[in-house]
């Protein structure tokens, strides 16, 4: 049986304590009109939860590990994250990025002084490229989602949850590759048997609902989304195994829906989102408004979001 | 000598105490280039912070007040404060709005509550009916900020500032009327006097550098910016009064910073901040780069901006 700990937990919030912002829980029940409170990652360093699992995952390195470097492959958030967590710690990381790269991304990697290459358009070929130059220059991968420390660095978003909200009747959270999802259904159940932990997926990319549906990790043919961080087409081994004993519920939601809780979130909560951070709260706002136990909570994933594209989502409403 | 002291504010904390919410601050140093952090009254009740002095003053009103009900003036986030602070403890509020008034501030008022009237076009003629309304119905008045239970409310952002960041070299604090201004200067001199307050001013609204400058409280003639909460044209007697003793320094910030920092709030620090409410961080950013004695804070005072006046101030960059 695949389970993170709460021994896990406990030593990746440890080890991320001094690093990570404890983000604040805003309570938007007034602005929504039902009881529910906000998890703010986009107020996390690099802009998203993303941050704790690298951190995680850098801080639990050894000497050897440290003098080489690491290595990661991605287009956005995981890649700033990995940046700045080796930074942090002084170590040299290197992120293969697609050749299509938006010119923003690749500089904010370089910014917190990552060497980048590129590779392809594809996740397979950034994947393929970034393991082989880790093979050839003895570099450590950290992965965007599936291993341990870096779900246990994820759990820490649910333990801080738990902590703020005892009583939370339902978490939504965001699934991509479902690090967040396993990490943070990890530590709620920890916490509280009775709290649901809903998963949330854009309808274009709903790897992590098809495969617990199929009882096994299924490959998508193809993603499409506006939430460009919900595209992972297939869910990890161990993110599928830990969610499928820990996962309550999983939902869908419409890019519009995505597109009109960003602005919501803007116009009502004061807060920058990016699509992928705004779906969670999407569901949260479509669910049947029955008298809960306790408030839902939903989990801003992250705001990195460019300003023309945030503009163009408020701008008509 | 005017004062707020130390037991005034350690009392109006008390009466604000389980309605307001205690912000975060924001750490944004990596993102600044510098040490500064955003205490984030944007995240507010009400999307201000004047809902701390509205609910410092109507807490204290006495049971016959209570009954008769509240009255204020204004087109801004005052009236919102002062309706939803009413309506949480159950009194009934008059707020006279100009017939200029934007619908959305109107329907704003009215969903917490408010009875609203329309009263000619500028702040003088909304106060006199107001006074009027307030006499004839035997209601009390709730001023936008010269009133010592106003003051101390608004001192409770300075109060928790301070114990969060009892280093603080500087304190960048956004200036209409003034209330903010002496709320936050009494209670950061009460806690440390080495730390340095700043009043930041639009260029084309800058009454209270004017008047202290003069030694005494002047009236512009007008005043124009897009930081449309700092428009008053003449402090306060009282806000004047504890300015006079307790803030360091004033500056002026043009438009094209404000904008240019409402933006940069966005991208960088995922806030949406109105104008007013960037004021204090452009003036933060723009200053000398001195090795401070400790971090920078900047007050983001509000975020009640319409949304496709925020896409155009975002859209661009």
């Amino acid at each position: 049986m695949s389970v993170i700990s709460t021994a896990d937990i406990e030593a990746a919030a440890a080890r991320v304590r001094t690093a990570v912002v404890r983000t604040p829980l805003l309570d938007v029940s007034r602005q929504a009109g039902r009881p529910l409170l906000l998890k703010c990652e986009n107020l996390q360093v690099t802009g998203s939860f993303k941050y704790r699992g690298a951190t995680s995952m850098i801080a639990a390195l050894d000497p050897e590990q440290v003098r080489a470097g690491v290595i990661t492959y991605s287009s956005g958030n995981h890649a700033q994250a990995v940046a700045c967590a080796a930074r942090t710690r002084g170590i040299p990381a290197v992120v293969v990025m697609p050749h299509s790269a938006p010119a923003v991304k690749v500089a904010g990697a370089r910014s917190y002084g990552a060497e980048v290459l590129f590779e392809g358009t594809t996740s397979t070929e950034r994947r393929a490229r970034a393991e082989h130059e880790a093979a050839r220059r003895g570099l450590t991968m950290i992965p965007p989602f599936d291993h341990p420390a870096i779900i246990a660095g994820q759990a820490t978003v649910g333990r801080e949850i738990m902590e703020d909200a005892p009583d939370a009747a339902r978490v939504y959270v965001p699934v991509g590759g479902g690090g967040l999802l396993a990490g943070v259904a990890s530590a709620v159940k920890q916490a509280r048997g009775a709290t649901r932990v809903v998963g949330v997926e854009p309808v274009g990319a709903a790897c992590m609902g098809s495969s617990l549906a199929a009882g096994r990790p299924l490959t998508l043919e193809a993603t499409a989304s506006v939430a460009d961080g919900l595209l992972p087409v297939r869910p990890g081994d161990l993110t599928f195994a830990v969610a499928r004993t820990r996962v309550d519920e999983m939902v869908t939601v419409e890019d519009a829906a995505i597109e009109q809780t960003v602005a919501w979130l803007c116009g009502h909560a004061k807060l920058a989102v990016e699509p992928s951070g705004a779906a969670a709260c999407a569901a949260a706002l479509a669910a049947d408004h029955d008298p809960p136990a306790g408030p839902a909570v939903a989990v801003i994933s992250g705001g990195n979001v460019a300003l023309p594209a945030l503009a163009a989502m408020i701008a008509g409403r």
